[in-house]
């Protein structure tokens, strides 16, 4: 799956910018992809960045309509496929982290077909993977892992491409969820593979490469999330990392959308590593990325400074401040 | 999921017997749901049962034609499909463990609706399932997990409902893989389901029973095969089981299908108590199953005294002696 950027985010009638988390993260991280919004009556969202009809975003040279927005229930409100239709006659593709596949939708398929342009379902993939393999590849590979889900991993993903690639180093982000695949133009979805492909499908994520190129695989749930355990491991054993960081919530006690406790980073770091060695027998944590949001400055540099000393490896918060001690880590140790 | 039997087992025009291991697997172990066998010309397999046309087939009480076997490619050869039209036509439902959905094929699709009758495609899965919950159901559960893959996880389940029972426990095999499910009649291929939904489907494969009630889950992949351990580790952690059997095949020394070592039992047992600790922590193992079928009479019960002895719980080959030393541990150990 190759999505054509510049982007026009379209954001529907959306009650709030938080039903478009999705157009947020990608305008968040690449805004220079997203020339403009399309926003309906009665959308309350604003993604910042200007508004534009599908007509106007075609002639400002916008390749894709990303709708980047989900509403009640996941599925495609009657009243947004007129402007699907539209952009698709006005020369644009159509992407989407809808649950039911866009060709699914009679006018949306025959509009497609009709331009000749493509429609993207991030949240399926139609690649056939083969089952994983073990071997070994060439190529560096690191990958965020997570106390929980929903702790940062994808943001943690991204400021290391970024950091890394401020450096001069050879750093690709591997986009295994929706809004990554849609960040990056690339990547698979992997909690939508079958199950018997997730270790094939991280293995075809981050193939051969040369040996100073670094795979930043964007990770998913938790080792320790009794619904998505198996996807962690599967994608983990994949991806074959040679170093992993850990993402947390300091403030979370409950793990998200069950009723168990959350593991400590220290847990984290024991079982990644044990599960990891499988594959990769050299796999080593190279830092903490701690979302510190909930915490003020002072109580936010502690709890860093805490984790750090504890755990033996930098720890960061790469949205209020940076990953610059984590890609330091990962020179120092790798070269 | 639920296939109606008596079956009819539809051998093709396989080239051995080994071609029709799933058809031998069910006569294995629901001879009496098997009246019968239909060989095309040309077929080399036979399972044991009497050959069969579908009409008689239909007049002896057969409700299921299974396509016992596969073709090379996994797909369904021309020549097959005007048996499999006959079939529905003489009033049998048709299941199957092919790549491709029987209801993919035109003339197929159109006899089933035309008769009425039910395609069964045991590889796929239609049940829409949630996200594993982690929630603590009632009722005991026991897994079948292995060293490696294709180690007899599958018999041993079988062995441990059929023995169970005939002590008058409350069993129930609970199949997880595409022949399980013809020899149960109902169940799901695990490793068909979407990746996000491992152990949610593990959950709904045994739910809330009776206190007196055993699952007796069939067991998938292995926890240390890179290329299924996330299949095997969603499984674990959505079975919750009470107990496990450890599956193991003592001469071979490589993982199927991967440059991969075999682990040790105890590392399984270890790794396995670790992991499902998660989801139950009072999780133990209460036996070794051994596939001794390389080793001489007196070589296999010196290798399960052995196992027995080094782990301290009862070891046994079920299919060449039986699982009545497992089945005295787990009334030892929970009543």
């Amino acid at each position: 799956m190759q999505i054509e950027h510049p982007y026009l985010m379209f954001l529907g009638d959306a009650p709030d910018t938080l039903a478009a988390k999705m157009a947020t993260g990608i305008v968040d991280w690449r805004r220079d992809w997203c020339l403009g919004q399309l926003r309906l009556d009665g959308c309350n969202a604003d993604v910042g960045v200007p508004d534009m009809g599908v007509r106007d975003a075609a002639d400002a040279g916008c390749k894709t309509m990303v709708v980047g927005v989900v509403n009640a229930g996941g599925v495609l409100p009657d009243h947004w496929t007129n402007t699907i239709v539209e952009a698709l006659e006005a020369g644009l593709d159509v992407a989407t982290g809808l649950h039911r596949r866009l060709s699914s939708f009679p006018r949306i398929a025959a509009a497609a077909e009709l331009h000749g342009r493509a429609l993207h379902d991030v949240r399926f993939t139609d690649e056939s993977f083969p089952t994983g393999k073990g071997h070994k590849r060439t190529g560096r590979r690191i990958i965020t892992v997570g106390t929980d889900c929903s702790c940062g991993k994808k943001y943690a993903a991204l400021a290391l491409e970024r950091d890394m690639r401020a450096r001069g180093m050879n750093a690709d982000f591997r986009a295994t969820g929706q809004t990554g695949v849609l960040i990056s133009g690339r990547g698979v979805a992997i909690d939508a593979v079958v199950a018997d492909f997730i270790s094939g499908a991280a293995e075809w994520l981050s193939p051969d490469n040369t040996p100073d190129h670094w795979d930043v695989v964007e990770g998913q749930g938790s080792i320790f999330h009794p619904s998505f355990a198996g996807v962690t491991t599967g994608l983990l054993h994949g991806s074959q990392p040679d170093a992993f960081v850990v993402c947390h919530e300091p403030t979370r006690t409950r793990m998200r959308g069950v009723d168990y406790p959350l593991p400590s980073i220290e847990q984290v770091i024991d079982r990644v590593v044990e599960l990891g060695r499988l594959t990769n027998p050299a796999i080593q944590c190279t830092g903490i990325a701690i979302n510190t949001s909930a915490l003020d400055e002072d109580a936010a540099h502690a709890c860093l400074e805490d984790a750090a000393t504890r755990h033996g490896v930098p720890a960061v918060d790469p949205m209020r401040f940076d990953m610059e001690a984590v890609v330091d880590e990962i020179q120092s140790r790798f070269g």
